[in-house]
C-alpha cells in the first residue's frame, strides 16, 4: 500500500513533534507500506522569513520571496530525515526541484501542473520513506514558486494523484471534521464520512481543516483523504464523492463571524444599478456574498450584501466614492452579523430541510436577516451575538450530536 | 568588465551589511559592468542548523546535513536581491540547481566538476546583478552538496574561471593580505601582489584570508584574485602567478600556534622505525609536519615531529598504544611551541635568505628547536612565547614594513 501522509507546520515545530510524525511515519513503514511524508515549514519558520524579508524590503520580488521560503520546507524535511535516521529508518528529503514539482509561473500563488514521480518511486524501490516539501513548486523559467495558502495540503493531494496512492492522510490537530465547532456545541459528532462538495462549504465557512484548492484537486482527481490528528489514533473523517445510503440530510452546522453587511437603501428602481455597484467592488477584489434586493416601492428599492469583516471598510470606500452613480438615498453598515449554514449532500432531495432550520432558529427566537441557499448548503445572516444558540438549536433540531 | 565578487557570512550578518554589499554591488553595475555575487550563509546560520540537526541526530547522514546547509545561502541570495531591488536595481538569485554547480558525489565535501553558465549568462544578458549561492553544489543524483570549509572562495573562483570573468574580488574584514598580522608586528605592511603558491603557503600558516583549495583553483584556471575589505575601498592584494620584477625576496612572515611537539627518545637504530611510527599515526589522520631524526649514538637515535595541537592528544594515545613497536626509552611532548616562517617567491634563487633568518632570531635571543624548508618558506619552531619578538625581528631584518 502506497500512503501519503500530509502534516502542517506545527506538527514538526520542535524535536519532540518531529519525532512524533517520525514514529508515525514509521510505523506504517514496518507495516510494508510504502510511505510519502509531506511536510510544511516548522511552526513560525515562514512568518520569520516574510518578516525579515519586509524588513529588507516592505515590497520585496515575489519570485525572491518564493526562493526565500523555499527553505522553510527545505529545512523541515531535512530535519525529518535526520530523525527517521536516527531510529535506523531508510529516509530521503526531496524539495521542488528533486521531485520535480511543475507550476505555473505565478509566483507565491502557482499552481500544480505536473509531477514527476520517477525519482520519488526510485526511493521508494530502494525501501526508503520518501520526504517532500510541500508548498513550493518550480516553474518554467527553473525558479522556485509557492503554492499560496494551504499549499502543502496540495501538494499532499497532487502527489497521492501522481503516485496513484491508496490513501492521502492529512494530519491536523482536531481529529477530523466535526458536524459543528465542538467549542460551541458540545454535543457535535465526528463526522466519519464527508464528501468533497460538503467538505469545500465547510471550508469555505470557517471550518480550516482542509484548504479549499486541495479538496477542489482531491475532487478533479478523485483523491480519497482522511483527516485525522497527528496526536492521536483515532479514525478522523474520509472525504471522497459518494457517502454511504444511509447518509444524513444534513451533515453538520458551520458558522462564519467574518462578515458585515452593506445596505444601499433607496436607489432609483433602474436597470444597471446593481450591475454597477458589484462592478466597482469586483474590480477591486471584493468578495460579495449573500445579495437581497427588496421590491421596488415608489420607485426605488433597497440592497443589500455581505462582505467579510475584513474587507467592509475598503468597500465602503469604494461605495462612498461612486456614491451618485448609485442614486441612493443613505448607506448602512452592520458588524455585527454572522453567517450560520447547514451543509449536507442529501438537502437536494429533501424537501422541507430549509423549513426545518428556520423552525429551529424561530423557536430559538432567533431572527433572520438575510438567506442564502445553493444545491448542499442553507445559509442564515443573523446578529452575532445569537450564533452559539442558533448552532445548537440547528444541530438538535437535526439530531445530528451523539447521545 | 565581468566582476564575480565574493562576500562571507560576517559581511551579510545583518540588514545593515546586507545593504553595504548591496551598495558595493550597485556602484560597480551602474559602471556598466556586469557583476556575479558569491554569498556564504548570514553569520551563524550554519552554526544555528547544525547544533539543531545534532539535537535531532547526533550523528546525521551528511546527504540530510547538506540538504539542510544549503538553506542558509539560499536565504543569503534571496535577501541580497531584495535589497538590490529595494534600490531598483535588478537582480536575480540563484541556488546549485539553477546554476548548475556540478560536484562530486561526495556529501560534505564535495569537489566542484563543471558550471554551466547559460542561466547566468542569460541573465546578465538581461541586466541583472546575479547573486549566486556559495558552498553548495548538486551531485549526479541530483542531490545537494556542500564543498567543506572554504568553500564559497572556491564557487567563486570556479565561477570566474567558468565566466572567463575579468575580475574575481574575495571580500574580507582586512584590506588584503600583511607581510605579517598586524596586530603582532605594527608597522606590517599590506601587500599589493602576492603569488599563488606564496599564498598558499600563507593560508597553510594560519593568514585564513583565503583558503588553500580555493587558491589552489584560482593556480590551475590562472584565475587572478583580489583580497579586499568589504568596510573599504582600499585597494587590496592581488593573487597572481608571477609577481613584479622588483619583488622582495621575502614577501612576509606568519605564525601558527596550532602546533605541538612530540618526541619519541631513544628508539633502536633499525630500520622501519620511523615508518612505522608515521604510518600508525597516517590510518588515524594525523597531520605530521616538521620530522627531525637525529644521528644514532650507541645504537639509538631520537625522533621528533610536530603536529596540529588540536590533535596532540590523539597522535599521543595511538603512540602509546603501540609503544611497544618503537623500542623507545621515553615519550616527550611540548604544547608551548609555535611555528614562525618567512615566505617568498625570491628565495629559492637567493641564497643566505634562511642565515638571515637565523640570525635575527640569534640577536634576539631566541631558540631554534626545528627547521624546516620548502621552496619558497622556511619555518622554525620556537617557544610560543617567543612569536611575537620573533617576528618584529624577522620582519625587520628583511625590512618589510613601512616607513
Amino acid at each position: 500500500m502506497l500512503i501519503v501522509k500530509k502534516f502542517g507546520g506545527s506538527s514538526v515545530a520542535d524535536k519532540e513533534r518531529i519525532f512524533n510524525v517520525a514514529k508515525r511515519c514509521a510505523e506504517d513503514y514496518k507495516k510494508g507500506d510504502d510511505v510519502v511524508v509531506v511536510l510544511s515549514a516548522m511552526g513560525k519558520t515562514t512568518d520569520g522569513l516574510i518578516a525579515q524579508a519586509h524588513d529588507i524590503n516592505p515590497n520585496p520580488p515575489k519570485r525572491e520571496m518564493d526562493m526565500l521560503l523555499a527553505t522553510g520546507e527545505q529545512m523541515s524535511v531535512a530535519y525529518m530525515a535526520m530523525a527517521l535516521s536516527s531510529m535506523d529508518i531508510p529516509a530521503v528529503s526531496l524539495n521542488a526541484f528533486q521531485v520535480a514539482m511543475h507550476t505555473s509561473s505565478a509566483y507565491m500563488n502557482a499552481r500544480l501542473k505536473r509531477i514527476d514521480t520517477e525519482r520519488i518511486r526510485n526511493e521508494l524501490d530502494a525501501r526508503k520513506i520518501v520526504i517532500v516539501t510541500g508548498f513550493q513548486g518550480v516553474n518554467r523559467h527553473d525558479d522556485f514558486t509557492t503554492l499560496g495558502r494551504g499549499g502543502s495540503d496540495t501538494t499532499a493531494v497532487a502527489l497521492a494523484a501522481a503516485l496513484h496512492a491508496d490513501a492521502c492522510e492529512i494530519y491536523t490537530d482536531v481529529e477530523g471534521v466535526y458536524t459543528a465547532d465542538p467549542r460551541i456545541v458540545p454535543n457535535a459528532r465526528k463526522m466519519s464520512e464527508v464528501t468533497y462538495d460538503e467538505m469545500l462549504e465547510f471550508a469555505s465557512l470557517g471550518a480550516k481543516v482542509l484548504h479549499n484548492r486541495s479538496v477542489e484537486m482531491a475532487k478533479r482527481y478523485g483523491v480519497q483523504l482522511v483527516v485525522r490528528s497527528s496526536l492521536s489514533y483515532a479514525e478522523g473523517t474520509v472525504v471522497k464523492e459518494e457517502t454511504k445510503m444511509e447518509k444524513m440530510i444534513v451533515s453538520g452546522v458551520a458558522s462564519d463571524l467574518n462578515t458585515a453587511r452593506i445596505s444601499v437603501i433607496g436607489v432609483n428602481d433602474e436597470p444597471g444599478i446593481a450591475f454597477k455597484l458589484f462592478n466597482y467592488l469586483a474590480a477591486k477584489n471584493i468578495n460579495i456574498d449573500i445579495i437581497l434586493q427588496s421590491v421596488a416601492r415608489d420607485g426605488r428599492r433597497d440592497i443589500a450584501f455581505t462582505v467579510p469583516k475584513t474587507e467592509l471598510h475598503e468597500a465602503l470606500a469604494i461605495i462612498d466614492e461612486h456614491k451618485d452613480t448609485f442614486t441612493a438615498r443613505s448607506f448602512q453598515y452592520d458588524e455585527n452579523v454572522a453567517k450560520v449554514s447547514i451543509i449536507g449532500a442529501g438537502m437536494t432531495s429533501n424537501p422541507g430541510v430549509a423549513a426545518k432550520m428556520f423552525e429551529a432558529l424561530y423557536n430559538a427566537d432567533i431572527n433572520i436577516q438575510m438567506i442564502s441557499t445553493s444545491e448542499i448548503r442553507i445559509t442564515v445572516l443573523i446578529d452575532e451575538n445569537d450564533v452559539a444558540r442558533a448552532m445548537r438549536a440547528i444541530h438538535d433540531k437535526f439530531d445530528l450530536g451523539d447521545d
